[in-house]
């Protein structure tokens, strides 16, 4: 089967904003053995949609088209789509209910704009939107199938994974594909290519496909494989798997797979925490409250996570955890003695089984020749103790952020599972 | 003149990659004068690509492609674009000696697939690429411009910015393209599409087009306009903005325009701080690190941020802040008491000259009948006191952490500006 995705804002075409919305439908598709042949986006023009449906009509089944649902004059998607099949449009009760009681909840009433919100084309089936206001609509017509989504990453996404993916499924008999995604941290992916080539040269012969995948502090790698029998595939990917395993075994930290939630290093703490009924605290100078973002982003996170504090000045590491101003004298800010003690401060200022401290130079200023930018300390420490390794990263702060809070992470994970 | 992109490559279609680079094409072209109409990503595949550029034909005068250009048998656009113009391919001399010098630099000898490279049309005129191996090429056919391009970012900006800009201006007269947009905070579209209703239909007497750019936490206003002459468009467009201004005034808090850094309001925080050499410290409950994540994202934030906590639990608002029991027992942590102590406990600790202070409920679940998910507390402090106001945001945790973030980073930088 093959499908095409239609974006449409005149937003895209201007590069105000990067069309990430059709590389996440392409990858939930592909991951459904459904091909996508052309990605299309085109401008808020009643004539230019027009044709792209035409288009897309002659070379796919399925075309799924995001934006230009809004309230406003600018989005047009619905009246178009509305006169391209020839359609009128009606109110629909469910979502004009859902509308009302959206901004109910928000202290507001229905406006007159709000409530076209609820209209519908008459040959479509709704797709409800449980995280804003404009519904989606699936049409079928001369054996196509079209589906208007909002433009808005989060109600589309909804919606393609509780409603597009289960209902092309039910109507398609879809070849299976069957991936599966290594993730791994503290290796860089040349590095890690050298290291297991040997390894990569023997998937060919069992007919699997290997992507690497890097970003700041992480490469994945993704097995993919096609096929008639999803457990065979299965199998097979997961044999390739475990001869891959001994191989980095020390990098690998967890997996991704469809239909599951993927691993995240800050989850992966989490669940260990939880199931052992332990707490954390932090204590983040270079970081700057990035790995408290991280965990807090997880909900039900008040259960194991006791607090935190970003100590941005030497002072308040001394007033707040007891960093002893030796320490700074010494030894500097970003050493081994200051982030230990700081572990060790915020694990008994927020009484917790387990700390995780950092000092850095983030940059991009503030490097020295024996403490370049990057340069960051990292501290763990648990009842029986603390350690504490040196990282260098490179030199763009966000990226040095990022990849310190992994780093992090994954040693608190590699302590608690080695205890 | 028109403009139309077409990327080539299934990375993009499987969503492998997202495609930044359509992006950044249409933000350069549009800059000067150049309207890009469609964007359209295809995958390796001859017949396909073929179809695309025909189509394109019909609607631009210059077409932009990216990418199938490197040594691997998966790269076709080179043999495709041949045989559409029915041209043979030649070996470029002085991109021959650019990629043995290129390897040469790398320690390698120049491979027979590398030579390949140097391949060029016959019809082009070749694009240096002094950042890689694969040339590009400007082919003139049929009063229509093609200009083929590596995929790889870096060595396609370099070649619009040193090549296909000047290039296209010297061959046209372009119209000039004045975009500028207004950054609101704390009103959804809708609220705001009502509010300025009269003031939009005025626009188009101007010529002047309106886009909504919603995201969590703020909605854009786009204004753009064409036109000959760059002042009288600009004055344009800032006569719309003032005439808009007094309707909307408190919820405006920047703009964005091209070839300047678009206004953040992290940013415009660190900026007034700065210029007024003051300095900040954060308490966060329900943001858990984000707001401080957000301020040392930036840059020599060290100079006016002193620091902050995240104390995740009501013994540790007590413990680090000093907030009082009592205020639990007869309010709540999710009060306007709480996020008041709050407040003005961390800029007593961290002896600072602002404060923000947050308390809330993030969710998904922890909610009340007088306290939903989604309600929060927001304290700002200065030397003269402390205010607090209540918020309802909606159900997604982490969509009402980065509103709680904006908003309050929104009501800090009006408190400094109102002083």
């Amino acid at each position: 089967m093959i499908a095409e995705i239609i974006t449409i804002g005149d937003e895209i075409l201007i590069g105000q904003i990067v069309d990430t919305n059709s590389a996440w439908i392409g990858q939930q598709l592909n991951l459904n053995g459904i091909r996508v042949k052309q990605i299309s986006s085109v401008s808020d023009d009643k004539e230019h949609i027009v044709k792209a449906l035409k288009e897309a009509e002659g070379r796919a089944d399925v075309i799924l088209i995001t934006g230009g649902l809004g309230p406003t004059k600018d989005d047009i998607t619905k009246k178009t789509l509305a006169d391209y099949f020839n359609v009128g449009l009606i109110e629909h009760l469910e979502t004009v209910e859902m509308v009302r009681d959206f901004f109910a909840k928000r202290g507001k009433e229905l406006t007159e704009l709000n409530r076209k919100q609820a209209e519908v084309l008459e040959n479509c089936r709704v797709i409800l939107n449980h995280n804003g206001t404009a519904p989606g609509m699936w049409i079928e017509q001369n054996n196509k199938i079209y589906v208007s989504m909002p433009g808005v990453p989060f109600e589309m996404k909804a919606m393609v994974d509780d409603y597009v993916i289960p209902q092309l499924k039910k109507q398609f008999d879809l070849p299976f594909i069957y991936h599966k995604t290594v993730l791994t941290n503290g290796i860089g992916e040349s590095f890690l290519a050298e290291r297991i080539e040997k390894w990569e040269d023997s998937l060919v012969a069992n007919e699997i496909k290997l992507a690497y995948l890097p970003s700041p502090g992480m490469v994945k790698l993704r097995l993919t494989t096609y096929g008639k029998n999803e457990a065979d595939l299965k199998a097979k990917v997961e044999k390739a798997i475990e001869q891959l395993t001994p191989i980095i075994s020390e990098y690998i930290y967890g997996y991704e797979e469809y239909g599951k939630e993927p691993d995240q290093l800050e989850k992966l703490v989490a669940d260990l925490l939880l199931s052992k009924k332990k707490t954390l605290s932090l204590a983040e100078s270079c970081t700057g409250g990035y790995i408290s973002h991280l965990i807090t982003s997880i909900a039900g996170s008040s259960a194991f996570y006791q607090g935190g504090v970003v100590p941005y000045h030497n002072q308040f590491k001394h007033n707040l955890l007891g960093v002893s101003n030796d320490v700074f004298e010494k030894h500097g800010a970003v050493s081994e003695e200051c982030v230990k003690a700081m572990a060790l401060g915020v694990k008994e200022k927020f009484h917790s089984d387990y700390s995780i401290a950092v000092s850095g130079i983030a940059g991009p200023t503030g490097g020295s020749d024996d403490k370049p930018v990057g340069t960051v300390w990292i501290a763990v420490a648990n009842d029986s103790g603390v350690v504490a390794e040196r990282f260098q990263f490179g030199t763009d702060r966000n990226r040095n952020i990022r990849m310190t809070a992994l780093a992090s992470l994954n040693k608190l994970r590699k302590m608690i599972i080695e205890e």
